[in-house]
């Protein structure tokens, strides 16, 4: 089936639960106990990170636990409960489950481990637990989680030592991995990074990270959010959840892993081999406005950056430094990455050169020197951003000093007139170090100080987590202009015609889904071929039809550029000749005739269907464009015409359609157009259908033609979960 | 000129002077004075930073300065001087570099700044100096250098404060900017970097970076060089003094800046265009072995990495984590970078396995997870490391604690248990943490204590370094097997003759130096044409032949797969009046007849010459492979066999190469070997030919031709400097 993505289709799964979850007026740790070092670890969080609901003890031994007086059960405890966090162990949970339930608790986190991941005997309780938790009404996180920290509710539950961050207006962290969220936490608190939340999703017996990507989008303190994911559940729901954040201007940063253990698939139709889990969620990511990052310290910088900024407005970067080396290292990483840094307004720059006098022509990035007067620099940052074209500034100066041997008064000057400056200023504005560094509490008092705009990231960093933040504000632009209509209101709904194998088949399945086809005659016996190659009146193509035979030219079934009644028919001879010689047994329709295209660009457009993210539709330039350097684009089903256009202009060989070696430019607009269609016709198509080839896709100027297809038949693709 | 690199032709030039400048037994500060802040600095840093030399100030008017006595010249210290340390007004420095001089220093640190970067007036200034300290036998570092810091001498002749990392057998930075090397001295510090020393060569008006990379080569401290240029000065001495370091097995990084401001020269011949500073900075990197780096974070990190491990065998990296994360951030990233991760051989997963009792097969990267027992880490590392095929181990693990809160007993005996096994092994181990960190003091102590090779870059860095490592590894070990013949010996010496214009006379000299070329007759009729067509026996080609015509399919003055007496006749007259038509006046030989060649895969072998690196051959695929993807490997002149081969082996369209589509695989090493043929026919024109084009360079199995070739005229460039 189609992932389907309208927002309305999702929003409200777990939602309630999970601000009962993460925000509970009451919680009872289950399993409770001095023994534990988790539970020890879990009441010291919730207590020193300033809990104000009520937290009960719970063990089924009751007596006195860290130093209070502890239920025997939730239903022991007296009083109405929000949610528990369970550490029985895995056999006793399904039964805490029930008492969890019977007490009011609408949610629980599992901490336990020994569930599917330890295999099938887990998996067995984990599925017991899962049904017990459906049929009470409790929403689970877990099991195997490490926990969640609510930073903004200051609800600490999480089972290794956490330091808060000074600001918890910021990003959210929501990782399969617990080990890498709370590494991520722990680098956030060296470098001063806002954090809303942070949720190790474990198991995803239940509530997975679909469903606290979907809750965050709507809450109001986490401004980005940071994912570390290993694989998704719910495809579904995930583009979902991911669509209805970009339409919020709420930026979603992903890092996923598993690129280097995908394995190839059996490649039956052409595109197929093109469709690596990996490749796909690239694909997904430029879909849906996901950035995608590799690197821990990327993930975090990243939705800092982007949850700072929000949306850019369509305009470059200024870069200011004092060191004329990082104004270098900034252009060029800008230029590697994407960034767009605009010349300075003749005016600007004339300004600026007066403002700094002494020093060579201002330029974007500006060079300060070391120098510079630090009262000069409220104007000069005002002037940099105050000119058309740029949609936010970068300021790369000193550390911001983490001990009074640090300190120094121009330091300390500049660092005050610049974050002034910043915070005047009508786009969003900057200031960062020229490598990483770290902030501590005496750096955090400097900060909060001066209001400094602070990313201890360094300049490199910066600049690639702003190409991020580029495009993803262009993205949300694109989605906002977007026209409700998708390509489907083009063409007539699909009726129940399967159709059958054979190229013939899937050309007529096209050009029933409005995709514009090549004529073509089938044609019984040579006076046939001869009569139609006649009718098209020039040279053709005769290929045999013939719905055994999948791939035509590998057995000299296919003649080209063939002209003249004579050659007609000798060509339609050797062609029955050749599918009778190599493949006996065959049932031969006849021979298609065609009119031969003239020399223009090929493109591959292939459907094929992903096991976990459903149809994925393929498009690159044919021959070596796709075969050699695998370059291709890859979107989930449905697409529109602007998303088929942002695909073409990603390929590498784009430059090829706006014409060369005297091929006219491709009419991109009918291009995109025909690959829309034939993209919806493939998304009709049921799981009995595993891909769709149609190669080539043939343009020249404003004419477009499927000149070939191909229908891959495959058992249904399992049914998706969520 | 052809940049020459033999080692032989290098290596003393500054050497005795930078020795003495690095390394002095006296120095004298020429300028001390209790007013200026760099005075005060200077003498703090060298004091505190322990050198143990005679240090004496000169003032002009002599008196106390910084509380001790200061003499009135150099030539009144009374003592033999080896170095000094200028901070005199530029006009007064010529004049101080007498007094220097005569009090018998050989070297001088010329810190004071007004010279050559303020303009014209500042440029005669430090022409003078120049040639001042030329007549007077004094090298000179500077002017307008921030200093240079030797921490194995202890001569901190600094002018911003100073921390010396815990270690000095390590990196030396060689930065053309002073504020650059200083952070990454400071990062450096923050990451217990070893650094042997720092060098901020300022304007080079006489030692240059060049000139320190050749003397750290030879320094046994100094395990790497971390370069920071915006521009090399003398191309000859920095690639003779790159391959010496390449051969010592003494790793060079690089951050290279000023890519972005490369502008697009005007190109006359076809490779001309795709010949940018930068593009060939990047091939210069790869053909010398220079790690290229692009930020100051990868600049230090791969600097210290490569220092650490040295040299790597010929395999591939086991990783080792307690995160399940992170081994998939680690395997995904060393997949995208290109580092091989090989298999655990079938022996070493059972052993493994029982060593680490319930938990699932264990792999490379290896996730010891949570749980593991440290007392099994000695056992696990060995036999990991053990496995054939391991060439480096990195393990990824806690950081090391910065505070006695952050000390736990298992962290503590981790670290311990992996330091230990790291040092028995027989391959080069690295411990790093998950993401960048810091070091102060209190892990100063504890890395110490344990001896623990550890990186504070984090995972992500340590692997991208380690990429540059194998890279670097590899082209060390292909330098040492090359055979010290080079192409040189195959052909005939250079006559005097120098090739006229034209596509014939550009072929015959190109056949004169051994480059296989294709046959071909000039002929002045049709019946010549037609001769010439029967006697090569198959479709031919006919092309204009004149000096006058360079593009000549442009102007239709090419006739392609010609067949039959007729057709070759009526070639002949079309091609003759389209080059009378199209350019009146030109000088019209002839036509050229060759056989039509069969379809192979087309190069574009082109030489042009560099304003700053001097002639650049670049090879790549014909047609879109250079037209549109810029696909194209440079290198600066000369080459050898070996070196075009690993530059076919670099093009994206290498599989091109291997047979497709009918085309038999074409012999690489008859391609490679014609290829440098060409290079050296390129290399042996002098700097009247701007560039020189085969295009195409055609190669089908084992038949290499050079079809068409294109010699370009042009003023001679500027003569190399150095």
């Amino acid at each position: 089936m189609i992932a389907r993505f309208d927002a309305g289709a999702s929003g409200d799964r777990g939602s309630g639960a999970i601000g009962a979850l993460l925000n509970p007026r009451s919680i009872a740790i289950v399993g409770a106990s001095d023994r534990s070092r988790w539970s020890q670890a879990l009441v010291a969080n919730l207590t020193r990170g300033g809990y104000t609901g009520a937290l009960h003890l719970v063990n089924r031994r009751g007596g006195i636990v860290h130093g209070r007086a502890a239920a025997t059960a939730c239903t022991d405890i007296g009083a109405e409960l929000d949610a528990a966090i369970v550490l029985v162990p895995a056999v006793a949970v399904p039964d805490a489950i029930d008492d969890i339930a019977r007490a009011g608790a609408t949610a629980a986190l599992v901490l336990t481990s020994g569930f599917a991941e330890t295999g099938a005997a887990g998996a067995a309780v984990q599925a017991t637990m899962v049904a017990r938790a459906a049929a009470a009404g409790v929403r689970l996180l877990g099991p195997n989680s490490l926990g969640f920290i609510n930073f903004t509710g200051r609800v600490h539950a999480w089972t290794t030592p956490v330091r808060a961050p000074s600001r918890s207006r910021g990003t959210a962290i929501v990782s399969q991995s617990g080990a890498t969220a709370y590494f991520m936490a722990e680098l956030a608190w060296q470098q001063d990074i806002a954090l809303s939340c942070v949720v190790a999703t474990g198991n995803e017996a239940d509530l997975d990270a679909s469903a606290f990507l979907d809750h965050l989008v709507d809450d109001p303190d986490t401004r980005a959010i940071a994912l570390f994911i290993e694989t998704v559940r719910a495809p579904a729901r995930f583009l979902a959840a991911a669509r209805r954040a970009l339409a919020a201007g709420k930026p979603v940063v992903a890092l996923k892993v598993g690129a280097s253990e995908a394995t190839a698939r059996a490649a039956v139709a052409h595109t197929g081999a093109l469709v690596g889990d990996d490749a796909v969620f690239d694909g997904i990511c430029r879909q849906f406005g996901m950035i995608r990052v590799h690197s821990i310290e990327a993930l975090l910088a990243t939705a800092d950056i982007a949850g700072r900024t929000g949306v850019l407005g369509d305009g470059g970067l200024a870069i200011i430094s004092n060191s004329g080396g990082v104004c270098e290292i900034a252009a060029d990483s800008a230029a590697r990455q994407g960034v767009r840094v605009p010349a300075l307004d003749a005016a600007v720059a004339a300004h600026l050169a007066e403002a700094m006098p002494g020093f060579s022509t201002p330029h974007n990035p500006l060079d300060l020197t070391g120098g510079v007067d630090p009262d000069r620099l409220d104007d000069i940052v005002r002037r940099m951003a105050g000119q058309r074209d740029i949609a936010a500034v970068l300021c790369v100066l000193y550390p911001v000093p983490t001990a009074v041997d640090e300190e120094s008064e121009r330091a300390d000057a500049v660092h005050r007139q610049v974050s002034a400056a910043l915070s005047g200023i009508g786009v969003p504005g900057l200031l960062t170090s020229y490598t990483h560094t770290r902030v501590n509490d005496h750096a955090r008092a400097i900060i909060e100080r001066i209001g400094a705009p602070y990313c201890a990231c360094g300049v490199d960093r910066a600049i690639a987590a702003l190409a991020g933040v580029f495009w993803w504000s262009r993205m949300h632009r694109d989605l906002a202009r977007a026209a409700p209509a998708d390509v489907r209101a083009d063409v007539a709904a699909p009726g129940s015609a399967r159709p059958a194998g054979g190229e013939r088949a899937a050309l007529d399945y096209l050009a029933s889904h409005g995709v514009p086809v090549v004529p073509s005659v089938l044609a019984a016996d040579a006076a046939a071929a001869i009569a139609a190659a006649r009718a098209f009146g020039g040279p053709v193509v005769l290929k045999i039809a013939s719905p055994d035979i999948a791939h035509k030219s590998d057995i000299g079934g296919v003649a080209l550029d063939v002209s003249g009644d004579d050659a007609v028919g000798h060509a339609f001879l050797r062609v029955v000749e050749a599918a009778r010689a190599r493949v006996p047994g065959a049932v031969i329709e006849g021979v298609l005739v065609a009119p031969m295209r003239e020399r223009g660009v090929e493109l591959i457009v292939g459907m094929a269907r992903d096991p976990q993210w459903g149809p994925v539709l393929a498009v690159g330039l044919g021959g070596i464009w796709v075969e050699v350097l695998k370059d291709a684009a890859l979107r989930v089903l449905p697409v529109d015409i602007a998303e088929v256009r942002r695909m073409l202009a990603e390929l590498r060989g784009a430059p090829l359609l706006a014409g060369a070696r005297g091929v006219p430019p491709a009419n991109l607009e009918a291009l995109a157009a025909a690959i829309a269609r034939i993209a919806h016709a493939a998304a009709c198509l049921g799981p009995q259908v595993a891909a769709l080839d149609v190669n080539p896709l043939w343009v020249r100027g404003d004419r477009v033609e499927a000149l070939d297809a191909l229908l891959v038949g495959a058992p249904a693709a399992p049914a998706e979960k969520g």
